[in-house]
């Protein structure tokens, strides 16, 4: 009697609840910039592996651009010629952004580094190139202070997941811009230079407490005592592990990519927010509905509406630098 | 250099902004009610007592009911008249709700209780009657289930709380109601039978992890794991104390009512929400500015807003009364 009537206390939320409601704010950002003007935006991508994931991901990605306005161009090529094909569509004026598939070079991490790098950075949708990442990691949100007409672009897996994380209310908006995780402890399990590092530093920027861990140990990403420094500080946690970080977080963020490996259900917090962001499943999902209050199981479709979203910022900072040379133009 | 480029991060939020979101909506929908009969509601005060605070919040009482469209007349009355004088509020149809000041009887808690529930259940705008505090604990809402009609009547200082943790969004209104305090650990130091018990009980039923803490010790109020229990449980922890609850609560609430008391800042963790509700102040001001992100140093003005919110509330109750009344000579 007593299991019918009790309700299910886990709200699990879809990623395409929180893609959809993004992808009308991104439309009406859209709408206002290009005024009277009616051209759709054209984002390149460059498919040069057999992964697919990949495949997949373009394909989603090319559906998602067609019902919203965007043109979508998928260019597949060998990996021997990417780099010339990349060079083309920076110095093509009808190319708006440019996205390329990852891993290329699978043995040669710092070859898809260079790849990464190759991409103007005016096209640079995935937020990967050197300046972007810095100014993230430096917790600076403009590319051209002190002006800040032009936002620098911030990679879409970890953004995503903010984006995520203000939809279910865990950032507070009572609190000020920027500091709306104060108080809040989190835990990212992968640390990857991709998405793993990235994501626990913009969360840590943010005011979190953040733990992030992967096969080498826990680092805490934190801004300190009173979130006083300007941006997060990286201390390294010896001999901890999982069952020291778990309990003590709101919110546990996975993103593993093994079949294998899942978050203990049991060294989770009750009530606390999952969310996994591997493209296996990182939470055991019937025990940890017992458990948590909220439970996200994927976030692939997030990912493809802010890579959208950084698609019309890139267009926004296009203008904005143009309205400033015409500024000087007229002085 | 360094401490004027900072920010504050501690956001102080003063219980007048959530008192005038709250009166905005209480006028709102006794607008609603009224429709076009435009009679002013009527709040009979009764202080039989000499204490400065009772008189300064029937002074405030008074004077929020004349900005908002309500009458209060205040009745001073000596404490043998005082159960008379109810009578015949109770009886007269020209009152709406009654409240009553106390402590009255000060070495006789038993006897302060028997006025309350002298107060008709009809015009009782404290929720101080019997019938709604054990609505309260059982977290039963309405008065006529299965109907549904009529609203049980909270009392006014816990629901000011709850009130103030809705504004502050740490109710998250992702979740289902009834369980949107899931997954945060609250600390009520206080337990007296008017305020810190009902709101540890209010709390852990909106699906909290509440440490209840007096001078006695520490009590576990909490819906159990998976929040599966309809309503709170109490559990004693043996040997606890604040240095035990404190580092584990996301929110701390003080209600201490002497100048001596105050909540150890050191034992507080980083960036936890801190409610004062008693009329000392429970914490160190400058101290926990320091260590939460939001601050709340009194909530007075909230409490008077509720006490109307539950004037209304007795009207609506009324009028549902009658309707169905009306239903039933027509059947």
């Amino acid at each position: 009697m007593a299991s019918q009537e009790v309700p299910k206390t886990c709200k699990v939320i879809l990623a395409d609840t929180i893609a959809k409601k993004m992808m009308a704010e991104v439309k009406e950002t859209l709408a206002k910039l290009q005024g009277t003007v009616n051209s759709k935006p054209t984002l390149s991508a460059f498919l040069a592996n057999d992964d697919p994931a990949a495949a997949q991901y373009a394909e989603w990605s090319k559906k998602t651009c067609e019902e919203n306005g965007f043109n979508f161009n998928l260019v597949k090529v060998q990996k021997e010629l990417l780099e010339d094909a990349i060079v083309v569509a920076n110095n093509d004026d009808n190319v708006d952004g440019i996205i390329v598939y990852y891993p290329i070079w699978a043995g040669n991490q710092q070859q898809d580094r260079y790849i990464q790098e190759t991409v103007a950075l005016s096209k640079d949708v995935e937020g990967l190139c050197h300046t972007h990442l810095f100014n993230m990691y430096h917790n600076q949100r403009f590319l051209d202070p002190p002006t800040n007409l032009r936002k620098s672009i911030l990679p879409c897996t970890p953004l995503a997941i903010v984006k995520a994380l203000e939809h279910l209310q865990i950032y507070n908006p009572i609190l000020a811009y920027g500091n709306r995780l104060y108080g809040k402890t989190i835990t990212v399990i992968n640390r990857s230079e991709v998405n793993g590092r990235p994501l626990a530093a913009l969360l840590a920027n943010d005011g979190a407490t953040v733990y992030s861990v992967d096969i080498t140990g826990v680092q805490l990403f934190t801004r300190g005592s009173g979130i006083r420094a300007p941006r997060h500080k990286v201390l390294d946690k010896e001999g901890w592990g999982l069952k020291d970080v778990l309990p003590l977080s709101d919110v546990v963020i996975g993103g593993v990519p093994t079949e294998n490996f899942k978050v203990p259900t049991d060294l989770i917090r009750e009530g606390a927010v999952c969310i996994n962001f591997s493209s296996y499943r990182n939470f055991d999902g019937p025990a940890v509905k017992e458990k948590a209050s909220i439970y996200v199981p994927s976030i692939g479709k997030v990912t493809i509406a802010v890579l959208l979203r950084n698609l019309v910022r890139l267009i926004a900072n296009r203008d904005a630098e143009k309205s400033k040379l015409d500024d000087l133009k007229d002085d």
